[in-house]
């Protein structure tokens, strides 16, 4: 991971939000896409989620990526602060499985957009290569490797077989 | 209203939230409750959001009543800024009933508390008793006023009467 | 615990919510918030119920603390015999996760306001935090304790970090 | 309607039920079930809930029917006050539709029954016609007017008619 | 069990309901309701339904308790064939968690009567108790034995304590 | 329509149903599929239920469609009595706006099946659709027919055409 | 599994959603109905999808099942390629528990149908013997074969027992 | 509109969708973001949809808004045929409000992303400020046109007033 040329930044509001997000920077780091990664809470560090959200476009960052459950506040502010796209994760929470998260992200008023992907892990690689197709647009080199992870699941999708009829 | 020495400050999104959280500030001026009220916005106004919640304590506040629908992130995010007691109130949202605006303000991390009333007018009044309550407690004549009003409403649903059986 | 000068009372429906009840009395007792905790259920002992609500306040309790799940009867009926504070917490239920908790207690009709938390621990943790913070606009030593905490839950966040890179 | 040998009471949180609880009122009237109706609120009025419930018994009641919406309290703190069967009807509340008034409802802790119907109008009906069924295992009367009923209710369908293929 | 003088009668969709429903038949047990319980499937042995719910009168049952999960049938189409009394539990689903099933029970038509009670083990207790309460009424034994429920359930609350504070 | 060859039968749970379930006899008519419609009630017309399902096969039906709301019993039933394939068609209902129909009608236990439609208009006139397309599985005329439909709502699609940019 | 001959064709989205679709699989095998099954993806093979749902009239299938989670697009986009019977089975998702896969394969607009089975393990099993209902009224053997599985199935219920009451 | 060289392409299942996606329009009209829109329905006509998908790319397309209501498969079907960024806009639907389309476009599986905005007008203005976001990293003048949007609506909250309180 190279931060000082970082084009995606990747936020999330605590550690335990580790376990989904770890899907995101894994699959920018398998697209070869410069990318940073750290905690910052909505609601325990609300000065550090203004500064960074300031300071994010000036410091080179293209896309942001926040993931967040419950009360998922995390996307939607960094969007009030910003205007680079911000594209938000749903973590899966304990009680309500994610479905308020989810509400938390995608029902934005007017004027302010968060990109919502799905809840949990699907949606936190779902964001990486949403941030990839973005860069991709002014980026061959990502855009080769997206292309090339997305020709590769097609592959992998057609060659997977499943039990035979007789094995039931 | 006397601005000066409001003790409970009443914030909401947009002006399409006054609807509802008029019957905040009705409560309050019927309570006698000094109080303030104003358009603040999580998302459009973020700067003015963190100033007013930083400044609460010291202008005198003692509770804050912050409504908001949809992606509701005004409760939670004031609540990040102080430790002056926050009350939310969901506003019914368009397409979800209220819904997203309940858990937005509801399903707040461990740390950073939010107190949350009913969705739509039910709970902007009772933000409005909720914070009396909170100033009875040191202030005797709100204590008088709330009790007033407590006895006043069973009084008047004692005197309730429904239409009689024949006229059926 | 020394019940003789309790400022909250912290109550709950049965001995399965001490589970999540238990967070609600650790966080006080973190504060230095003077409590007391019992069982009082609403559907069982409903007599009891009303006694404890209706001498709350003589008592000295200015904050009340209510724990239930399901059909969450008990922190409605508690503000409906007091006009102290009343925050409840949704407990998660086994087959709805608490929705039924969260909606039972939050949509109260106006007239008699509850201060709903998050579903389980965390809402557990933040009545008392909302409790302590009531509290703390005239108590020097509580508004300390909450400011403590506050800053250094900040101070944890900002100081954890993430596995590096290299380690995905 | 003769209250002196009333043998289902039926009760409502306030005079907004009333267009959902005449449908219980005007089933009983037409099945000859004596009965009460009036308002009695468990927010508002506890005190009358419970001395209502109490005393259901010995005023010769067999069956008590309650209305409430939202957070509807008012069928299960009935139930907690008395061993006497209770039939709970969730109102359509405003911005959940009833959801929350069912959850409320129907969602008893074990060891506390309220025996609840549908939402709204058709549960109201049937709130009559379950206090009817239980009736009628010790009253011919009501016994003959339920069969007659139901007999008259399944004749009505059977000649009920569509609009002909022609006519589309 | 003494079948021949079953008052209530007990049915289920299947094996897999057993562990809900025992509490049904525990609790009716307990009390010395007599009852009758097996298995009978809407879906599956409709035509047992039919004979079942037509005969339950005439043989005696003054009330039937069903139980079903997903698609509900059981309870609603009991109901459809008697004049009985007929409490419903939803079973607690695979997917749903017993939403499913409370949605089917509870939202009847007009006309033809289910007294639903809660998802899950709650609601199959309690469906005893309403069917005691029910019989009550009429039966002293069964009264006593029920008021004698009641009381012990508030003793065993009042004796319940919590772990003291200082063990947290 | 010619109900003596009828391979399809259309049935719903009341006349207010027929809002619905007559786009699913309006889109049968314009395919060409000879069908029949009438009202047959779960709930208040159970043995009529029984008899047409059970007499549908001998009577030269291959399809059943059934239209129903809230606890809608009436596909399940049919289908309880008989193995011609049938469909369901969940009406919008009033509280909760076809969730319970829907569910109600989807949530079927294993081992007898419903397919199941979307809720309301789009639901009743797939309905039709769907029994078309297996009738067409052996039928030359309903098939021309089905195709001919499909093709022609393609091309009326493609044929639409959005307000210009300019009278925006 | 004879694949030359298949009228049933089973696909799914991917690996995953075998442990449910096998049993749809198992049920066309014990009921002898000629098959053939595979993985199609809508999203990460959608020209496959297309290929596959554009020639499998002239094949000679007769029905399409399709399995799927989450954002279910497979269903939905079949029945837009072929206007042969498609059904739908909502496979468990982890976050929402198949009321996402419910939602996105049941809600289909007027004119493209998918009839849809329940969520999950029910829906597979329904979803083969929906299939085979369809294929009957032209196949005598397949009747058969689904007229003995219904009769066996009601038998199984019908001797099936439940523990004594001494036992509990 | 100059379609020539559009930037965005926005795309809608039916005529009726119009009313929520001209926002859309209307936003990157006002920003002068080179844009087409049409309409393409995915299961109406698959052919052109996957035609409109394929060759976005090559025709200088650069972010694709598509909207859609109920099983809403436009959106997560362009994703599968394209990888440039693709975002959804889930109309507000009849019966279920939009849940059912925020689901189906959101909780897309891993490996195909869908950037989700909110349900009805917030989320089509959102998709055009998204889109625009995006464009802006590499286009000075939509990048000022944007900061101009963001500025003019903060300065228009900070200006807005709420009625006196003497007026209420």
């Amino acid at each position: 991971m190279n931060e000082s040329q970082a084009l995606v930044g990747v936020i999330m509001g605590s550690s335990s939000d580790w376990e989904t997000m770890q899907h995101t920077v894994q699959m920018l780091q398998q697209l070869g896409v410069p990318h940073e990664y750290r905690i910052v809470s909505a609601h325990r560090t609300p000065d550090l989620l203004f500064e960074y959200a300031k300071t994010a476009k000036e410091r080179g960052l293209q896309v942001i990526i926040a993931g967040a459950g419950g009360a998922a506040h995390l996307p939607g502010m960094v969007a009030a602060k910003t205007s680079l796209p911000v594209l938000g994760v749903p973590v899966q929470s304990k009680a309500l499985n994610g479905m308020d998260s989810l509400l938390s992200i995608a029902q934005m008023p007017g004027g302010v957009p968060v990109g919502t992907l799905a809840i949990g892990k699907a949606g936190a690689t779902n964001a990486a290569l949403l941030a990839a197709s973005i860069l991709a647009n002014h980026d061959e080199k990502i855009d080769q490797a997206l292309t090339g992870f997305r020709e590769h699941q097609t592959t992998k999708v057609l060659a997977d077989s499943l039990p035979a009829g007789e094995s039931l």
